[in-house]
């Protein structure tokens, strides 16, 4: 093992917080902790802080501050556009067909399930091609006279994946359907300006860019109607009720700042970095394959089926041999099933059991992917070695 | 004024985190970073963090782990309780009638009035007396076959008025209804055993305790169905899908220990100090009235209303003078509006205009008490010669 004592290769689960991160939000806890909605020196204060982090995410998305809607995370603003877009469109009479993509984040498939489960929308889910990408002409002939919204992720979480979002959004536009795109993977490493993606709607989750787990926010262009889904004070302009959590949306205006700042100089190093891995991994273990779109995919993603091993007993050991890795989306590890994905991409279901998913960030070095590579091999041959269905192709 | 730059009473708007909160906090941003649904040594940290944190806030409300679902706000706790019932009582064919009071949050009002225009709920709301105290009978006499859920605030945010929740609770059980309470501003100060207060859903809000703004509960009870609300991983018991926030949650758990744990002297100080607050309010401005219940209300809670004076240029006044006060809900203050929550007390429009509230928590001395009695005399007789219709009773 290297002298580190854990490589961390899940940020596309989640990112540390990073330490300046932290010293723009410590003030809020205990020195500057009034409610945002008061009457006095301390209300106006974190109405400061508030007004600041909106106007700095603006410009990043290059959109009006009042287009910028803080939520508690990613899934929350998913749920907020798709609900609340869907409802607009039905409550008008404007229609209740949602279209999306079968590689959708669980916070945009269940949420689409549900509302054609149980409040009579319905949906068509467009395919996609072996390396999980879109074509916009699916997009184009899915669309109906009824169709209340489009939602389509900008890049997969479990095999990295960017969609040709400025093309589909081209369409989606032309058609007047509003146009909804989860960015969480997004966030730190790709173009987030909504007009040159012609986006409507836009979630972005604090924790895939090293501010903290637990906030959120999504651009709302103007004009486009959502019926709020948590209702109270009126706050983030009457489309998301509660008090505003005044550190965490420091937080994440100061390490969205910070992530596009760096972004072109860390992605080059991440994709260089990620190259090697891909390299050496399918080097080492012939029969792997990478699930994904070989080049148009998140910098430091990489993302692999390998036969013969399921994705728990690979996690388990790159674990005891001290790296953090995922097989998938973080919110369905533990089961045993495999990717919805994968299955989409036309993997078989048992090649599938195998995923890998090995995702790069700011605290990795060439020295942890090779030290991966090197183990990987073993580990591979001592979980096929106790697989009885395993056969090698020789 | 006294040394203290700043006197802080608006403690029911929001609290400053406990520095030991912040301390308990600090290592899951920067060293304890994993998602809680991976499997890794990090995401075993994150997970066992959680844990730990569900169990502590279950031994202070009595209930099982599984039934504390953690959520971003007081105002989403609410939202899931009420839009989670009532879908699931209406999904069902159960009903489509809610009941509530007049004296609710906006998180709880607003929401209803949605369900009810939007999507064809009916809601019974039974009145309040003059010290905003609600008669269980009303609530007994308010029971459809088709009622799907009752909701009544533990103590009001404006006045602090505790209401008798156990013998409402008992009722709704009888009839075998689901009940809801929204016990934001009782977190720190009131018992929150769940049997003993006979309650099926239970809210609470971390910044009210001294905890951060951004992070809530809901407890449900076994048994009580919910549509999940916010969809997409299976967190939360397929209740609340969202990455968890690791560091607020084991900061809420933490401050919920901390001020129940300290409840007893802490309630008996601030109680002494407000009944000091109300006794030289009264005396000091002979005309104002003291709003809520006179005994049955929050320890460190001192509302009022003051004849010809309004609100906005009070609490303006005050702040100049270093004292941060609120006319009553952080989250309708600045409207030029009176408050719902009087009005439905009786009070008369213009009266209602010239609500003050003090809020006391544990930063607050007798000095800072003394202090407001001793200036709020001449601001008030300042705003009055201001006010070409004040005509005072002589």
């Amino acid at each position: 093992m290297t002298e580190k004592q854990e490589i961390y290769l899940d940020h596309s689960a989640s990112t540390p917080v990073d330490p300046r991160v932290v010293d723009a939000m410590l003030p809020y806890f205990t020195q500057s902790y009034g409610n945002a909605s008061g009457l006095h020196r301390q209300a106006r204060a974190s109405a400061r802080a508030l007004d600041q982090a909106r106007r700095d995410v603006a410009e990043t998305l290059g959109c009006k501050p009042k287009e910028v809607v803080f939520t508690s995370c990613g899934s929350e603003s998913d749920n907020l556009a798709i609900r609340g877009a869907a409802w607009a469109a039905k409550l008008a009479g404007k229609g209740h067909h949602l279209i999306t993509s079968p590689i959708e984040h669980h916070a945009v498939s269940h949420t689409i399930h549900q509302l054609c489960e149980k409040h009579d929308f319905e949906q068509t889910v467009v395919s996609v091609d072996e390396f999980g990408l879109i074509n916009p002409n699916d997009v184009a002939q899915a669309i109906r006279p009824d169709t209340a919204l489009i939602s389509i992720i900008y890049a997969n979480n479990e095999v990295g994946t960017i969609q040709p979002l400025a093309e589909i959004g081209a369409i989606a536009r032309e058609r007047g359907v509003p146009f909804h795109t989860d960015a969480v993977q997004g966030g730190g490493y790709l173009d987030l300006n909504v007009d040159r993606l012609n986006v409507d709607l836009l979630s972005l989750s604090g924790h895939k860019f090293y501010a903290p787990k637990g906030v959120g926010m999504l651009y709302v262009r103007q004009g486009t109607r959502l019926v709020s889904q948590q209702t109270g004070g009126g706050h983030e302009g009457n489309r998301r009720a509660g008090t505003e959590n005044v550190p965490y949306i420091v937080g994440l205006a100061a390490a969205l700042k910070l992530a596009q700042g760096e972004r072109e100089t860390e992605n080059a190093r991440l994709a260089a970095l990620r190259d090697r891995l891909v390299g050496g991994m399918l080097a080492a273990i012939p029969d792997a394959q990478l699930t994904g779109h070989p080049t148009q995919r998140l910098p430091g993603h990489a993302s692999f089926v390998i036969p013969g091993v399921e994705a728990d007993g690979l996690l388990m050991h790159l674990d005891m041999a001290g790296v953090c890795a995922a097989s998938g989306s973080a919110c369905t590890t533990g089961m045993p099933e495999p990717s919805d994905v994968l299955l989409a991409m036309g993997l078989e279901y048992t090649l599938a059991l195998g995923a890998l998913r090995l995702t790069l960030g700011r605290s990795n070095t060439q020295a942890d992917v090779d030290y991966v590579t090197r183990i990987l091999p073993d580990i591979v041959t001592k979980l096929r070695a106790s697989n009885p269905v395993y056969a090698p192709i020789v």
